[in-house]
């Protein structure tokens, strides 16, 4: 049996002691006001038994973590037809994501980049009926914790400085491939990245990922089929430039935030989730990135 | 003395006769219903005898062809400075100005691609008082005639399907190229684009540019120098990928409209606006092509 | 305990029922005149036990999968400097190869696509004494079999037809990202590819990534790490434009060839090598690919 | 009547006070070690006098200016045929040609850009008997001067370090437009560079493109049609990526070449070359430039 809470507490003193933690992300004063002195993790076995360890608790903008629950709702709802509007491959691209767009007749290379977010968050637009309230209530059900809420604050600041995103939006409509208007869209959008949530909270909205599709409540959310494609997607496409180096370090399925956090896991063994605002060159967690590589090399689990 | 009546009268009569006239622009209604039947061409000289035949006194919808006119004002207002916002290199691409934008940091490669010329409106909506008052008596002013107006219905249009163009602007937001708002700058814009003036309007407003940068009331709008540049942007970058086609098969300066109109000018001998809208396959008057090909043919006044 | 025999069995069966089973590659002959109707597949399992179906021990063209034992003594040999040469991201890619490598200073996105490959190939042609003999014996040790060798008819047609990656490797030169010639590296490039191996002896040969860098005879090749490395490789990069979708459908890391060969692997307990010429449309045997899907799925064993 | 001689003179004088020339190209030895204080000039007009000034007779390679010549020679044999195998537009690509031609499957923008020269280059090896010979002897016929030649020094070098050409000519062999093997159209296109030639030879073998295409003995090379293709050609992709720049501070129609030299020409009036081996930034003489520029404010003769 593995020392989790062992490993995880030496994970946290060994963050505790590093000083070369990166920058926070500063375009919105929201996420550059973070503490960089923060550091949490949360990892909750198959057997759903939990372990922590620093600021599990805290929480924080989940920010492009919230693309794998639209994903999980959109699937869930729409199922594979969902691959016309996106493709599922890496993006290769260190920077321009628009002008694969072009290159690719408007279709996003995959759900986990912006563009692709915003094609699977107009397809909740159009489903839900009330599209902020109903994936809110999904994210809550899915963490089984009712106190989750957007960040009105942060939202508003993504939405005056979300001009990237305006501009991979109205190209997407060009393309025909956006069918609400993009205000809705993106309103939706910079609402879903504003959600904050804590450590423990996210190990607990991805358990379903390690648990065929179910929750800790044992709930269904998606099928077995379905959560091995999210995973692969997490592994394949979840973190910007830096998949292949995070596919390698850790060698787990996962996802970044620009708000510092990163959730990766292991299926049918374990889920963990990190924070530490300060951001690498690539714009990944680096204390997080540090700790997942430490805990598999620990630990001897990893997917490789 | 070259017979320029005789030489229009004969690219008229031939204009009648041809079938094959290219399509309407679409994208919008009001383009999409005009008259494919519709030829008209207005020539003046330096002596400003003027020469006309078929429609050319019939309004049209300028669209592009307006780029010249806020780049005149613009130059004219802030000079050299200018540049360092909008390159003045043909972009050379067939389809894809976004990229093209992402990979030179948000300097478009000249002001009469669409990045381009939002970056001059930016300019002229931060320089203007009234920035659509302004800009409509400007024309005016060139053109010596105060009928000449916007045209509400195809500004709405516009606004409703520019989704490409809000795309450019949002980006060019981005990367700190458009200092006001992007729907004030685009309002301007699709405002410049739905200008409705006639082949004899055109050509009227176009003197300036044969005539050292004085217009036909010999007021000075631009310098000698001024007028160079524009001219020669025109050359290089007046007909977004046929430049180089128009360049050897007309040989003069010019700039096409989606609206069918294309105007063309020999520095310090005659200016000339012709119409037709129906386009070729890239865009350009396909009648009006022709029109301007067999004008330089026949009276074998061309800058090559 | 998984009966190998029995699925791999009727994975056999049910491909000799298929009637639509893509296309032979057809730039070189020697791979146009393969025949459609062959299916082979051979499977080891981490105790060293042997299953097979079809036509397992008949030898075709290995092409790309050799990328991955260039690779394999590449890092066996420099280590971790090799990423100063080549990058370790999906290319995310569907076409271009040669345009990422001008955007990216001629550092190839990953050595599983071509322009990395010749990277790898210019580094064993720097290091070994006589590069096309001492490869060969090392897959002859990793494969545990001497019979193994070049397909010189093979090797002398890729040359006549490789533009491409002439255009590869003088563009990394100009990059100064090649150090031998252009002819000498090439020349052991296609000689790579052209190598002729049977399932049985790819399953064989890939045993060590397996079995943290151990072949079947117990020698260590690589350290776990570096095992790990190019298994992470193998499942973001392995399948062209088709990594992700392998990633998911299949759920393990692997390579294909355009000879039809496809290996895969999940640590510590299978290698599997399946062969059918005919490809899909993104370059992979059709036939493997559904072998490959129907393996994880009756046997539950994927690292997702 | 224009005071040519004394113009030239003037610019000679101010040349001569000027430190800052720029720096020579370095890629070859033979060029980098031009003295950077030459500086020639020499005038042609219509009426064929000569106006020269400075180092007007010393011979230098005229490395890209030779592509005018090899593009004259091909349409003259082949005609229009000519534009199905390359494009007549501007580049606008700043640095990375490959990526272009990748986009546009094997047809490269315009002549007279590597790839395209490439191409016209393959062109005059399939026509010609004894291609080096033969075309040698067109550029002596055209100047009306045996005593031209090939430096087969620089020949060589262009040769040893020539990897881009050989990406592009193995890119277009790739996309079957190259019809010779690399080699043999390479070597001859490193020959067409590598030819000598001074101001005054360059300036009368240029005097076809002032004259319908009659040479300075009256024998006609191309048609009037044919010319003013080429000469548009000059105006809107004959200075890499400053054309737009120079069809403005100079308007006219012309080409450079990295050995310092730079040809313009005002059809029906004059020709002219310029040498200074010192480039600016973007690869044209720094001299040979300004030197145009005071050409053509001074005379007032240009085309805008």
């Amino acid at each position: 049996m593995v020392d989790f809470q062992g490993i995880i507490n030496g994970i946290n003193a060994t963050a505790a002691k590093t000083d070369n933690r990166g920058l926070c992300a500063t375009y919105i004063p929201e996420l550059a006001k973070v503490d960089l002195a923060k550091f949490g993790i949360h990892l909750i076995n198959i057997q759903q038994q939990s372990f922590s360890s620093g600021d599990s608790d805290e929480r924080f903008s989940i920010q492009s973590i919230s693309k794998v629950f639209t994903l999980s709702m959109a699937l869930g709802l729409v199922g594979e037809k969902l691959w016309q509007r996106v493709d599922v491959e890496p993006s290769g691209d260190p920077f321009n994501h628009l002008s694969l767009l072009e290159m690719e007749n408007g279709i996003p290379r995959n759900p986990l980049i912006n563009p692709g977010a915003i094609v699977v968050a107009d397809i909740l637009v159009s489903l839900l009926e009330n599209p902020k309230e109903d994936f809110l209530a999904y994210v809550k059900n899915l963490a089984n914790d009712d106190s989750i809420n957007y960040d009105e604050e942060v939202a508003r600041s993504e939405k005056m400085t979300g001009f990237r995103n305006y501009a991979a939006a109205n190209l997407l409509k060009s393309y025909k491939n956006l069918v609400n208007d993009v205000d809705t869209v993106l309103d939706f959008y910079f609402h879903q990245c504003s959600i904050s949530m804590s450590c423990a909270q996210l190990a607990n909205a991805f358990f379903m990922f390690i648990n065929h599709g179910k929750c800790k409540k044992n709930n269904t959310f998606l099928t077995t089929r379905q959560v091995k494609r999210i995973n692969s997607l997490m592994l394949t496409c979840g973190f910007y430039d830096e998949a292949g180096e995070f596919a390698f370090e850790v060698g787990l399925p996962g996802k970044s935030g620009v708000g510092g956090g990163i959730v990766a896991l292991l299926p049918n063994k374990f889920c963990v989730a990190t924070w530490s605002p300060g951001l690498n060159a690539k714009g990944n967690s680096k204390l997080g990135m540090l700790a997942l590589e430490r805990l598999t090399t620990q630990t001897e689990l990893s997917i490789f």
